[in-house]
């Protein structure tokens, strides 16, 4: 299993604090929710300890602050607020996507209803533009606009993959638009909001966007390989889960624009109204495969990392910092979960 | 029917634009639902003439420039980002509540589905930050705190009223409070965020929040007793409908509080498991106004208007614009839809 880079797990613990602190102003039946949803407590509101996800864009998020040469603790508003607007599209995206499990848990609607999930979802959005606003300094109007504009990048993505449910063809372009929305719009953000939040200049928190726009198509294209050739023991996920549901991924998308043999095999597996048995399962990863779909992404993601690195190269940003960025994005690509 | 004041008819021309432009930027399977709820558009997207709601929160904005000495215009973010999270809150609550119509229309989720509606109502939340950010001047960053703020005390109004769904006993306070989030506290935004955005001293935004506040108590009195006793070619909603569904609007809580023999018929009549019959709902609106819940209601509107009007009095707000907002708490409370 690939080590998480030392600034992540370094993380939880700055920013756990500053995010309980905000999430306690909820009113107690959305709180409730919200606390679920978070890992904290269980569906009685019993407090659990296991901390929940990767913590990955607060991380990236205090980074960015010592990209422009600002202490990390000075983006810890910019932190929570990514964390919270993340935590945001997951609470909604379960209900749009009727998905029942979250993490190795039911999903926080499965659990209180829709209503009760959407208005806790609601209640992130608004409680991530509150907390950056309340950040000291002139640069926090702008990493909170900032925010608003990633917000409304990873809605218009995860609008467009709704639509690929209904539709037939869809183009790797399109894929590609769909995941630098849904993905890699909030981890863009996630890696300047530090720096902005400090005043940076322009041109500096443009690199950084640019790193972590690259980074975030690397994310999913990583998400999307595991999501076929994932370990189950380490994904918590079924075997083969987003070949189960039909997903519309970027290896998929890949192997069904390839123009082989293989390709068109796969339309017709994708195509069938019944859904997919064991076997049919195994034969459309090996036909991703065939169609050139996973080494496209693996050499897709290479790439991607690459550009990242490029976009801090000249940037300013000092050695050591840039050094652990790169770490991230190793990580990012190299996980196993 | 009650004339609409001159400042509410205005309105509709000067934030049209503003708030197209804003909508404007959104995906267009997002825009085609929001242009939908908004009323701008048919179903399969083709434009429409007739003007959907009252504008009032757009009119209060503008009206809060104006108290603080600034032009009407310079206002315009406040006021499209004020109908922004309007338009957000209808569009998740008519989910939550699963309710089918909004004016005289299906509602949004009904022709798109629960996933894009969903995603509309996100996107039209975090445009409305958007919106406020790029509003020049260093008052955009407090009245996108201040809204942000408010968004919070609504969701906290609107999860309070879902509760009441699963509760037996409701007190009056916990429905004023329920009030003073779901409805009042928007309405208080809208009523000081002209004025927060010029900069306007805390005094003063502080005196156009608490008349605004006290505004939306009596908007939402005055709409429960429309729920109860509306005529339905005005409300356009079938008689008496709010007993239909059995909401715990104000007039029915202070009716089942008043510890009178009507309370306890009323009690019992609501508690039935079948749906109502028309003979029920006629003798429940009997029951509410034998055990002096209309009463209460029309008595605590006409005080809510008198203490907002106290809010505006030495507050240094000029004479014809505190007219002018008198003139808008008057409509609210005497208007027949």
């Amino acid at each position: 299993m690939t080590t998480v880079p030392v600034s992540m797990t370094d993380v939880r613990e700055l920013v756990d604090g500053a995010l309980r602190a905000a999430v306690g102003r909820l009113d107690p039946h959305t709180y409730r929710v919200a606390a679920y949803h978070l890992g904290w407590a269980d569906a009685e509101g019993r407090p659990r300890k296991e901390p929940a996800g990767k913590a990955l864009r607060p991380a990236l998020a205090l980074l960015s602050a010592r990209a422009a040469g600002a202490p990390p603790e000075s983006a810890l508003p910019g932190a929570v607020a990514v964390e919270l607007t993340h935590a945001f599209s997951l609470l909604h995206d379960d209900i749009m996507d009727g998905d029942r499990t979250r993490r190795h848990r039911p999903a926080a609607w499965a659990v209180y209803g829709e209503p009760a999930a959407i208005l806790a979802g609601d209640a992130l959005l608004a409680l991530a533009g509150e907390v950056l606003l309340e950040a000291p300094g002139q640069g926090s109007a702008r990493a909170a606009r900032a925010l608003a504009v990633a917000t409304r990048h990873l809605i218009a993505g995860q609008s467009l993959d709704l639509s690929f449910e209904t539709r037939h063809k869809i183009t790797l372009e399109e894929c590609q638009s769909m995941a630098a929305g849904k993905t890699a719009a909030l981890l863009a953000c996630s890696c300047s909001i530090g720096a902005v939040l400090d005043g940076a200049p322009e041109g500096l928190a443009a690199a950084l966007e640019g790193f972590g726009a690259d980074l975030g198509v690397a994310f999913q294209l990583t998400d999307d390989l595991l999501g076929i050739w994932g370990d189950p023991a380490a994904t918590g996920k079924p075997a083969l889960s987003d070949l189960r549901s039909r997903k519309m991924s970027l290896p998929v998308v890949a192997a069904l624009n390839s123009g082989t043999p293989a390709s068109a095999a796969l339309a017709e597996l994708y195509a069938r109204p019944e859904p997919p048995g064991e076997d049919e399962l195994a034969e459309a990863a090996r036909l991703v495969d065939l169609a050139g779909g996973r080494a496209w992404a693996r050499a897709e993601a290479a790439r991607r990392v690459e550009s990242a690195g490029e976009h801090l190269a000249g940037a300013g940003v000092p050695t050591p910092v840039r050094t652990e960025f790169l770490r991230v994005a190793d990580f990012v690509t190299h996980r196993d979960h």
